[in-house]
């Protein structure tokens, strides 16, 4: 541990986190390792401390080692500054600690959850019949889980209990007998998934909890613009049908975690509904779009829907925790539900017969009020500005020769690479070449995040125009409304002192 | 709508909720139709308002008519009063918003949730080596997820992964092919789980998910107490072995739901063992007992679970959100690990690769804040107080001709019924009449929770002592440590008043 890691203090904490405009990313150049060596003490205390104790050691030797995401440099991962209201409004959260789970433990707070479902679903869904429904304990318009995983896994498995119900099956006999028993009675083999190749890997988890192997997650071909296509989905099917597989669900991605990619809602859903199977998608991040009059057009399709997953606490600014499954058809619910004796009785407002978790908080409260506060049009204006300075940090890109622009950005996620300067002037690269660009990026961003200064995260995509093979390429996402144009420049710049370094590093070992 | 309710103004709410000390449970006679026609407007705001303006509409529309449980006379769930430096915290909490995903978005708090889990992993399984691996990444002591619904269906996914692991399948071929292809290759006929008859919700809640029917979820024989009969457990593997049924798990109790009951965990643990079968312990309530000197050795047997579900939120006093699910063996998490290309990839110490969340806050801090600054010592007389005050009320019932105690309580909580005037001088009551007095029940206890002085919930149970059918009992639960014995003796005054109004209401009717 160098020293200087240990020098800083509670106050150096508040202003390090204190403000969003706090410009580092990281305390720097403390690396996991040094870390981990702090915390290996499995024993807990005996006897009490103060509060005050406590927090002043928390803002030593915790804190300044944590990253600020609200930092307009941190333009790598889904997270991003929050609206100054968000801390208190927690803290009443904490202070009401209602548990959503019955209405016993929430009452009034369980009826405006209800509402807020309802304001989203009208966004998503406008023509539906809902007013009258919002407060019919019958009817749920989506469901306020913690993440966007949850929402993937709730929505896959109320769609494979539909799809049972849709062979005729009841409710009663799934819930009796379970799903692999009666799908083998009807003659299947198993249960298959048609998704996008970009999905999110909770779809994974959630057909692995579903006892359905990766092989029979079906991934669909891309376009061009790494989209999924949707004139493969017939051959998909086709497949299915050949392997007796019930199709649970075709998922869409409305962008993508990896590339932002929306993918083609409007003929996906449209297939889907020919042939009765369920329509889910996995709008965690893009579905901010919607509060968007400029942007709203890329989610055309999204209304077929049956199911959506929106993560407000990626793209609607609030605190990590806060996620919705949405659905189509308020009675849908229903086919996924589990009662009990204290709680979550038939007929009762109790979320806890629909939610995939129990016991939760009411953190609905700051998506809430993000939306009465901030507004649409607010949400709106923020969603543009980051889709304006993806745009440009993606010209910025393609215009420099030291960098690779992979794919135009279709909203605020950007992916391109660094291309060593020996392999810059080719139009085409070898597997092998490719290998040295996907390890000098690998290079660049673990060094830039030890720095602390700015950061990008990483990933491993298929670009059919750049190598048959994975490549790994920077991944970029702007949602911080402070970032700045020169914060873009300044993120660039730095990987290009990191690059000059390693390259003259590596020119000299070898000399 | 009442237009006392809508007198309500924010400087009453800063008083309801602002103190723990307050007495009331919810603002008197305001039914949940009432409220509910309250909250039917699906537009989203299009123009933004003030924090203020919204913080003012929330504290006179809302917050009135939300649930005090922090009341010390609400005792009919699992939410109590907390710490007062909880709601400081959680505020902390969202304006750092780390992502415990992943180490790009939280540092040094994946360190410290790691220590964190290995400190609680220490109290459940004391022998096991830990000093050196809890920054190994190939070691996971626990997993922190956001209830405990979640941590029982984590539990029960690594539980059937290891089942099939235990037939000689890889991982591998687990991932690829599906839990339930492979097993039929092996010649069974589905999964199973064993199980207490008192077993939460979440248990069939995950059952659901898995494909797993709730015939193969196999219920117990219960003792006279309450508890699983653990010599019930061979008869019950026989029958998994005529069926042909794969047992996943055998699922332990410790506190149950309803009544507070511990199944005999030393016995079911050594059982489970000798078949070597998966032991989860659920402890959601009970695992604090760990913590009491005094009643710690009601657990004795749950060292044996491969799998313990803890929910700090319910009696270690931290805000709705934080619960865990501990591993004895601490490799045994990768049987149902998800990797990705961008995150938690193998290897790395993030967190999505291992939950079945992804994004989550970092909400651990209060569960540490609680074990550093309470410690152990103090969390300890918490529970001593509420398993005494629990007794006190019992002895109080028991003594009084108008209750029925039912089964005397294990920990804090507890259930008993209102016997009405005319039933109450018989030894035993037909099913006629255990519906009458279940139906008194029922019309007491939503009373009570409209008139919001005083709170007890209700459940249905089997008391074989009592009935054949289920009964309706009330439920208490003290956990509070500002609740006193007056205000026990109040709730049960109040409901003997309910109970003379509503008989003095029937004799009037009938007369």
């Amino acid at each position: 541990m160098e020293a200087s890691c240990c020098e800083v203090s509670a106050p150096d904490l508040a202003e390090f986190f204190g403000a969003h405009l706090q410009e580092r990313v990281t305390l720097g150049n403390v690396t996991l390792d040094q870390l981990k060596e702090r915390f290996t003490d499995p024993r807990s205390p005996t006897l009490p401390i103060s509060v005050d104790e406590y927090l002043d050691w928390l803002g030593r030797e915790v804190l300044p080692y944590a990253v600020n995401v609200s930092s307009k440099k941190f333009i790598g991962h889904m997270t991003s500054a929050l609206p100054d209201f968000m801390p208190e409004l927690s803290a009443l959260v904490a202070r009401l600690n209602q548990n959503m789970v019955k209405v016993e433990t929430s009452k009034s707070l369980t009826f405006l959850e209800r509402q807020l479902v309802a304001m989203l679903h009208r966004e998503f869904f406008p023509g539906a019949e809902r007013r009258e429904r919002i407060q019919d304990p019958g009817h749920v318009f989506g469901l306020v889980v913690s993440g966007g995983s949850s929402a993937n896994i709730t929505a896959l498995w109320n769609a494979r209990n539909r799809s049972l119900l849709a062979l005729g099956l009841t409710k009663a006999e799934i819930l009796e007998c379970g799903a692999y028993e009666l799908l083998r009675q009807r003659g299947y083999e198993g249960f298959a998934i048609i998704t996008s190749p970009l999905a999110h890997y909770s779809i994974r988890k959630a057909a692995s909890l579903l006892g359905i192997g990766e092989r029979n997650v079906l991934h669909l071909k891309q376009d061009a613009a790494q989209r999924a296509d949707s004139a493969d989905i017939e051959a998909k099917l086709e497949v299915c049908r050949n392997r007796r597989l019930l199709v649970l669900a075709i998922v869409g991605i409305a962008g993508a975690t990896e590339t932002g990619t929306i993918d083609p809602l409007e003929e996906m859903g449209r297939i889907a509904a020919r042939h009765g199977t369920h329509f889910h998608v996995d709008a965690a991040w893009g579905g901010a779009l919607i509060f968007s009059d400029k942007h709203r057009r890329l989610l055309e399709g999204i209304q077929h829907a049956d199911t959506i997953t929106l993560c407000p606490h990626k793209q609607l600014y609030v605190p990590q925790g806060i996620s919705l499954c949405l659905f189509k058809d308020s009675q849908s619910v229903h086919a996924s539900s589990v009662h009990s004796a204290y709680q979550g009785r038939h007929g009762s407002f109790d979320f806890g017969q629909y939610t995939l978790e129990g016991s939760r908080p009411a953190l609905f409260l700051c998506l809430h009020a993000m939306l009465c506060i901030v507004s649409k049009r607010g949400i709106g204006a923020l969603v543009d500005q980051g889709i304006e300075a993806t745009r440009f940090m993606a010209d910025v890109i393609e215009r420099h020769p030291a960098f690779q622009l992979i794919g135009a950005p279709e909203i605020n996620i950007l992916n391109y690479r660094y291309v060593p300067r020996h392999l810059r002037h080719k139009s085409s690269h070898s597997p092998e070449e490719n290998r040295v660009i996907s390890e000098a990026v690998k290079v660049i961003q673990e060094r830039q995040f030890l720095q602390g200064k700015t950061f990008v995260s990483r990933t491993e995509i298929l670009s059919a125009r750049h190598c048959s093979e994975k490549i790994t390429v920077f991944r970029v996402v702007i949602a911080n409304p402070l970032t700045t144009h020169q914060d873009l420049r300044d993120t660039l710049a730095e990987q290009l002192e990191i690059a000059a370094e390693t390259e003259t590093h590596a020119e000299e070992m070898s000399s």
